[in-house]
């Protein structure tokens, strides 16, 4: 015993900020994704798949937490000594295929993708270090239709998904007129840091309100915890406009005109959005679904003209107990200078992420607790391990039929493996003991009848006084009766 | 000018072993995991997603050239200087999840996961850094059915993706005959280094024949290239038997039980593959579809047991000019000892890995060469750049009558348009100009009918001209012409 205590042996854990994920999660996903991806196509978006890995330098590192050093990328250096780096987002691996193949392409090329990316950041509650986005994009067009459609998708695919209107809201909003009244603020262009910092605080106007961001453009603000953040350090007078265009009412343009004043890059922001109004009255969709909303700003710095996010509006309480809006599960906006950076050349592109677990955290609060369901496959038991070449055969002959079905493959007795198809959340179970097999026969449970019992049983005994929800039937009708039980569970 | 050169430009390239997927492989792939998921369920398995990262130490390395020492894995420290390592495989994270979900789980556990893993090996022909595996385990049983059924699924899968029988083969054997060989033969058992030489000679017999295996048995062997590959340093009395085994009939197991000669180990191993066979005949899996091969091997050192292979028989012509057979596509066995390393118990288990992306490769050189497809969206021109309101309208029309289209977005000319139409494939394209507005009318052109001439256009006027593969509607009946253009081409 001594001797073996000295075998190394490493503890199975995963690294904070990763998860598994069980399979109910993932039959989710593989239906949210598939009718994401169905929506995606009808609009003419081709799907891509780049590699996780990528050179770093040609990824750049546009993180919305830039600002924290030594934070955002897992990298390390290959063999020949370049920078390796897993991709954190799947919109710098699309610039960096545009700039690749660049003459190849149908232009506006229009690609969908989706796959997990990666944040070397400290996890947290609600911050993991690998999620899955579903990105949409259309490179090499100017066109404000572009973007607008992207937002009338994100509305479409959020009610494919069974939202209904009032649930959701996709806002919309513009860098440009955000400049255009810091502009008229007298902030400073060429400081990015603080522009920066203005535009988090804005961002953070449903959260805290007025006030809240007042502190935050003015000197700083103490949180609940105490934490200390460092304002925009403006003056009150450079806060006033600000905060009035914040607090301006969605759509009202001749507000967002106003807090603009002269500043022309403002103005066109506002005409771009009134542009995008018109798209949307043409095809359809009201307030009740897009909406224009000063408060909207999206913390990435690479955003040159339409904002956007898609957010879950119906209640849902947060770990401190608080009713609060489920929030955000996409956002996007036009960029285009990212693969200038690479190409050279001019290619305006908008685009569009959506946060896939987070989408499906904000379904599954949604939707009221789901009732015990029995979707495991059909369990045949193995009485006899002589017997396993008959089992075999009869799961084989269910499967045929496009029956899920498993014969039991462990080596414990009837109750143990009874046990095993309720954890399995099996909805029949198949018996063919001795007296089965001499009669020809098979015994069937339907375990969504009886589900509550079967812990109780004993023996094969006990097992054979007859219950409601069991049956046995000759082995050659065994197809059809396990098919007339499932039918019956599904009414 | 010069000022503009000085600004850094990284270069838009992949790192050399990692590919872009596009569109026209990412929807095969995704049809084909579609069809291997629900034949994986129709066997019980359920879906499981583990990270892309993991601890190192608790995924181990456990790689088919484990011999290469700095070569396999993506490695690097965390912030806390402990190391991640990027997955090289899904049995490793399988083994890890449930060392550490133990007691929860339902056993035997059946598990399916797919999804890239990552090799950080010198990239060459057909070798690379970036793949995706499918793969399915069943985890706490020693039963052989466990076994016998991945080798079904394997067979059922290959013939759900559209092979027919004689163009795949799935080949068993044991590694336990191989050990009880090498025992007869005389070779040291605690020398797991020079087995490892013995067995991947072995599994070259497909390629190199008896000669090539004599030769790396023996001293070594020298390729086409003069490369040397040592050789495994046996006495060619020892090499006899070996090839005798390697040369017996496919499941020849008289002549199998007479190479292991005394050796229990080697017996045990035939009686499984019995067993086994009595399993494939009661499920009516015959020759035609599951094979005993005493060539089988699979290169991974922790197999125990049983080792399978699935395989694409039928010729094709690799890059040296030589017609072979295309070869194994996914491959599995036993591994009793994986779980055991992080859990410290005895956790028997048995899993198959499907190499996705060269399974795809398998099926399309299988496939004749496809015919010309208009496989993508309808396309709505935007001859005035004052209508993109009315077109948006039409798509979302189209869109919501479930037919796949888009406006197109970029700022060029009608020819440039009929272009970009062409190379997205789309199957129709819809022209409203200044004439058909003020008509009421759209103009569709079919071109699946007339692709051939639109390259040819060179004016709208010449546009207009009659042409069979064009007609003009009344908008409002546009979605109608589009359905009865897109029902001709499936015709």
């Amino acid at each position: 015993m001594a001797k073996e205590e000295k075998i190394f042996r490493p503890a199975a854990r995963l690294p904070k900020g990763f998860r598994d994920w069980p399979g109910a999660h993932v039959r989710a996903r593989q239906g949210m994704l598939a009718r994401l991806r169905q929506r995606f196509e009808l609009y003419g978006f081709e799907p891509l798949e780049t590699s996780a890995l990528e050179y770093a330098d040609a990824l750049g590192k546009f993180l919305p937490d830039q600002d924290r050093p030594n934070e955002g990328v897992f990298s390390f250096q290959d063999d020949d000594e370049q920078w390796l780096a897993l991709r954190y987002d799947l919109t710098a691996p699309l610039a960096r295929f545009v700039a690749e193949h660049y003459d190849a392409l149908a232009k506006p090329f229009r690609r969908y993708q989706t796959g997990p990316v990666w944040r070397n950041e400290k996890p947290g509650p609600g911050r993991f270090r690998e999620f899955v986005q579903f990105d949409a994009d259309t490179v090499g067009t100017a066109s404000l239709a572009a973007d607008a459609e992207l937002c009338m998708m994100a509305a479409e695919a959020l009610e494919a998904l069974g939202l209904k209107r009032g649930e959701f809201a996709v806002r919309v909003n513009n860098r440009k007129i955000l400049d255009g009244v810091l502009e008229t603020a007298g902030v400073d262009a060429a400081d990015t840091r603080r522009h920066l910092t203005i535009l988090r605080a804005i961002d953070k106007f449903d959260r805290l309100g007025s006030d809240g961001v007042a502190q935050l453009l003015g000197k700083g603000r103490k949180d609940e915890s105490g934490d200390w953040t460092k304002g925009a350090e403006l003056a009150p007078a450079q806060i006033e406009p600000i905060l009035g265009y914040v607090t301006a009412a969605a759509g009202d343009f001749a507000a967002w005109r106003r807090a603009v004043g002269a500043s022309a890059t403002g103005l066109a922001g506002v005409a771009e959005l009134e542009e995008m109004a018109a798209l949307f009255k043409a095809a359809g969709f009201g307030a009740d679904r897009i909406q224009f909303d000063p408060s909207v700003v999206r913390g990435l710095e690479y955003y040159t003209g339409p904002v956007f996010e898609a957010a879950l509006t119906f209640p849902v309480t947060n770990e401190k107990g608080e009713v609060v809006q489920f929030g955000s599960v996409a956002g996007g906006g036009r960029y285009d200078g990212l693969v200038k950076r690479l190409k050279g050349i001019d290619v305006p592109a908008t685009g569009i992420s959506i946060g896939v677990d987070r989408l499906l955290a904000g379904l599954s609060a949604r939707n009221a607790e789901a009732p015990e369901t029995f979707d495991g496959p059909v369990v045949v038991l193995v009485l006899e391990q002589a017997q396993v070449a008959s089992s075999q055969a009869m799961v084989q002959a269910l499967r045929a039929a496009d029956i899920r079905a498993e014969m039991y493959l462990g080596s414990s007795g009837l109750r143990a493996q009874m046990k095993y198809a309720d954890k399995r959340r099996a909805p029949v179970v198949v018996i063919e003991g001795e007296d089965e097999r001499a009669k020809g026969e098979v015994t069937l449970k339907d375990l969504a009848l009886g589900s509550k019992l079967s812990a109780e049983i004993e023996s094969a005994e006990e097992w054979r006084k007859g219950q409601p929800a069991q049956v046995s039937v000759p082995r050659t009708k065994l197809v059809e009766a396990v098919r007339d039980i499932l039918a019956r569970g599904r009414r």
